[in-house]
């Protein structure tokens, strides 16, 4: 007879990503009448538009697991949920100011026309400017001591990122070399999904506990996945146009080493990101979950 | 015989914000250095363009001056520094954004070609970005406790500053009243000059000591000031273009009031922070100089 108690179940990753977002959007959809409230209307509406367009909110539940994995308290009144909100405004803002003219020009965000587009590119550029702003803001309305060194992660990373962008829009046109695409990706993508993972450790313990290797693999096995949709997802599922690195001359990883062998290293760093965390228990399973969630997703 | 005693020495403001200006360039300087060994150098290379173009450092001057009017350390090595260069950098972020095509379009800042015209568009998007997360990152690189109420007070200013630009490109066009019009003043500029004075009352005491009404006030004379030079002023002298909020038909207060009417409230806003700064005595001395050049500069 076969025994079930050795067949695991496996976890309801799907789930645990709709119940993050729905709380996501239930603290943005709050903040978005505050500032409505207290501001110019429109450049709130356009806020809104921005924050609630459907994100996956993928940085969100990192920050959750990776707290719930090392004990922390990942409510709603957390700081955890804390950072967790101001890590989604920054990554927000650099999509809305990603998409305008100067920089990739898309008209297209999950779905949806992107800020620019549903408003004009000058509130785009506010709304990017603000979010950032609020993002500090709301991290730091706390007296939680542990929100400074909160804010310190989201300001390095949040640098890290536009270091990206620019050997990004630098590296236009030109051969990269595969560390250049390397450096290039862990700035870019790589550096708020780290953040994530340290940011949920910090909430818990005050430190970053030994998970900034696996943020680091993570947000390796992010963008390699990301493109990788980018060569072969479908534009209807993704909610954006794809095959655009291709046609902007980007060298990606998957251009440069082939499609099977980016596969593969994804699959590596997300195995050794697991393995990481098999120390860490049951408490980590959401975070495990959503380290298999990054390379297998298909939007 | 004159007694030479009663009559009092003026202060020397422009040595004052001379010796400000040349210790905030140095930090810069130091911290442009870094980013560049560190990161893109072309990035790095804009960023010090955008910040080392020969601004009056009064928002700095402001921080310094009343860090001294309440006791605190000013130092090179002190958290008002920090600060001061924080806020510098939050302002220099706001006028190379403000400067894109999509927001005023201009071509010349002090004297020289904006950072989008020396580089291009999407470099200028992320110098402002950059700047904005600097800016928090070099506040919070400080194990000092203050350092998270000065960011706080950092992110709400810098949020109400996006909110004034917004109240800005909303009313292009559109008649303002006065009320709107001295809420859009508060907001714009006002922000970012009131979190000088309390920034540096912070830095001092650790909380805003009362200075608030008079960041409040230096602000609104300051804006005042802004408008006045703009209309009667000359491009040479200030280094930007003149007599473009007419052109743009947007509503300052000067243009509601009048030129005599406006210059009185910024003198009345002016002499109320005086007033306020009295009984600090000598060692509110170069803050009250700096408030009397608010609305005697020429630049």
């Amino acid at each position: 007879m076969l025994n079930l108690q050795t067949v695991p179940t496996p976890f309801p990753i799907e789930d645990y990503l709709r119940r993050v977002s729905a709380r996501v959007d239930g603290h943005l959809q709050r903040l978005g009448g505050e500032w409505k409230r207290a501001g110019p209307p429109r450049l709130a509406e356009a806020l809104e538009y921005a924050l609630l367009g459907g994100g996956k909110r993928l940085r969100p539940a990192l920050v959750l697991a990776a707290c719930e994995a090392l004990g922390g308290d990942s409510g709603d009144d957390g700081l955890a949920m804390r950072f967790a909100l101001a890590l989604e405004m920054i990554h927000t803002y650099s999509l809305v100011h990603d998409d305008l003219p100067c920089m990739d020009d898309d008209e297209l965000r999950r779905g949806r026309p992107t800020v620019h587009k549903a408003y004009d590119e000058a509130t785009a550029m506010l709304v990017g400017d603000g979010l950032q702003s609020l993002a500090f803001r709301h991290l730091l309305a706390t007296r939680d001591p542990r929100a400074a060194a909160l804010a310190a992660l989201l300001a390095e990373n949040a640098w890290r990122m536009v270091e990206g962008q620019a050997l990004d829009i630098g590296a236009e046109g030109r051969a990269l070399s595969e560390r250049e695409v390397l450096e290039l990706m862990a700035a870019k993508t790589g550096a708020l999904i780290t953040a994530a993972v340290v940011g949920g450790a910090i909430a818990a313990t005050g430190s970053a506990s030994g998970l900034e290797p696996v943020g680091q693999m993570l947000g390796l096995a992010f963008q390699i996945a990301d493109d990788l949709l980018d060569l072969t997802g479908d534009a209807a599922t993704l909610g954006k146009r794809v095959g655009k690195d291709e046609a902007a001359g980007k060298a990606t990883l998957p251009s440069l080493v082939g499609v099977d062998e980016a596969r593969r290293r994804a699959n590596t760093a997300c195995d050794a990101a697991l393995e990481s965390l098999e120390s860490l228990g049951g408490p980590a399973e959401a975070l495990r979950a959503l380290a298999r969630f990054v390379v297998t997703r298909r939007r």
